[in-house]
């Protein structure tokens, strides 16, 4: 069969020295599993490609696995891997660049150095935007000293690729439940609750044309949109914000279908926010190329709908 | 035109002397918007069979409305209060026998003992389960004491309707958030972990028939199906289910539209988990009823799953 052009955008590697930071993400993966995950994460030519090549996808936006230089606890030091992750990913790029492009790591400690470092990543090196792990050592970006790294995002006009990330501090009902607290429930958790923050902040009242993106197809907030109109209406608690909750959901954010490959988790996606909201992803290598993409060339859609989120929508968000 | 036969089971009452368990959930709702509220929940007569009737709801399944008894710190009293709250509600029941049944509130403080009063409220008082607000004092029921209570449900043959609660500890992600830790999400997210826990503690496999009903939409847990699956197949922590994650939810675990009127949500959950998995609620007197059968009655599905949906799986899962 002729596969339908695809981009994907939740495509991690490992920077060499960036190891250490996802000791408590991969330590209870088994160890056959995680050295064939460690070589896939660590290549950037024939595994990969030949992967992509297999699955169909001519373009992918690579990003440092997680935590990354969030899980930093050293201001300085943090500003540094970012840039020696970012200098790095640029030359994987350069090697390939009809097949690769970039999300750049950022410094989030502090938020001017953080735009700085988008601006440059952005501007010089030409990275398509960023893929930030959650918060960063427990600090979340609705905090208002964040409308600084907002408005440079804005004026760069690129997404942040809202990643999972642990909660910084475990919640009770997870205790003694590491199955939970996880890659399984926990992370998307943690990360929906993060982009409700920057919602309900009014961060997207403040600087309407920024994009978030959220994968796993969105982290369980498309469809509980009614119910965020519904209480939100009753429980306001002195918020006042621009639009109903919901009408955020689906423009300042947008999903990937990185990790659920649902024909009908999809489809309700696309009833509930549109197509112009859901962007195919995979999550290489913690997911398969192969079942991701024949899943979003087989799912019940029309032609228009599969092209925008196969590759459309990536393109004019990503302006590539 | 004709309504369909209509069944809702997540439709609250407030008994006398429970005011003060609730003080931490009303608190922060518009004085003249609460006085409705108290109202409405006080009444078991023309108001609430008046909104039954224009909306074409023939039946509804009584609940008191949270925390209730879980909310009492008091073992001995939980006791009592469990007991006077189904006698009060046994009462209101049989003046009305052909539109209200009841579910139980249960003393969970004590697994053998809340087990005694579910059998109490079931065989004495003819009620069709129990509704419980989540953890009872941070105790979650997949602990393995708890197995005394879910042999006794699953003998019983009735349900639990495990409704939202406050989180125990508040987690450092709703910090300084509280349009976001209530009844928006941190509410679904707390009830969605606990029945995860009870997925991944092998509850179900113990008593495979055991029935937990979840509302709003299935609080977040019917769309990340996929993901369970792949995640647990990576990230097992030696858990070892009989089944599939997925497997549990649609079958041990079934949900209710309450609070999530969304025609994109109800087909999507639907295609996850088939329509006998989907059962119609309202969440009076918190929601409109009127909206909620317009949009049951409206939201395009086949007539046979109209009728599963809005009464068939009521009626069998309850023995109505």
């Amino acid at each position: 069969m002729t596969r339908i052009r695809k981009i994907a955008l939740e495509e991690h590697f490992m920077a060499p020295g960036f190891q250490t930071y996802s000791k408590g993400y991969l330590q209870h993966i088994d160890a056959v599993v995680m050295a064939d995950l460690a070589k896939r994460l660590a290549d950037f030519d024939d595994i990969r490609i030949g992967e992509m090549d297999r699955a169909g996808i001519d373009f992918t936006v690579l990003s440092q696995t997680g935590p990354g230089v969030q899980g930093e606890t050293d201001r300085a030091a943090a500003v540094g891997r970012a840039r020696e992750n970012n200098d790095f990913l640029a030359a994987q790029v350069a090697r390939h660049p009809t097949r690769f492009a970039g999300f750049a790591a950022l410094p989030m400690h502090d938020p001017v150095t953080a735009a700085n470092e988008l601006e440059r990543a952005v501007k010089q090196l030409g990275f398509k935007g960023a893929l930030v792990n959650g918060h960063t050592q427990g600090k979340y970006y609705d905090d208002p000293a964040y409308d600084a790294f907002w408005e440079r995002m804005q004026e760069l006009d690129v997404p942040m690729y809202l990643h999972p990330t642990d909660a910084y501090a475990m919640p009770h009902v997870y205790a003694g439940h590491p199955e939970i607290s996880g890659a399984a429930w926990g992370w998307g958790v943690e990360t929906a609750s993060h982009a409700l923050r920057l919602l309900f902040s009014g961060v997207f009242d403040r600087f309407p044309r920024l994009k978030i993106i959220l994968g796993h197809m969105g982290e369980g907030l498309p469809f509980q949109r009614w119910r965020f109109d519904s209480r939100f209406a009753v429980y306001s608690h002195g918020i006042r914000l621009a639009k109903k909750p919901s009408d955020y959901i689906g423009s300042n954010i947008v999903i990937t279908t990185s990790g659920v490959c649902s024909p009908a988790a999809l489809n309700g996606a696309i009833a509930e926010m549109g197509a112009e909201a859901v962007l195919f992803s995979v999550d290489y290598p913690y997911e398969s190329t192969a079942i991701a993409a024949d899943f979003i060339e087989q799912a019940p859609m029309d032609d228009a709908t599969r092209s925008l989120v196969c590759h459309g929508n990536a393109e004019r968000i990503l302006k590539l």
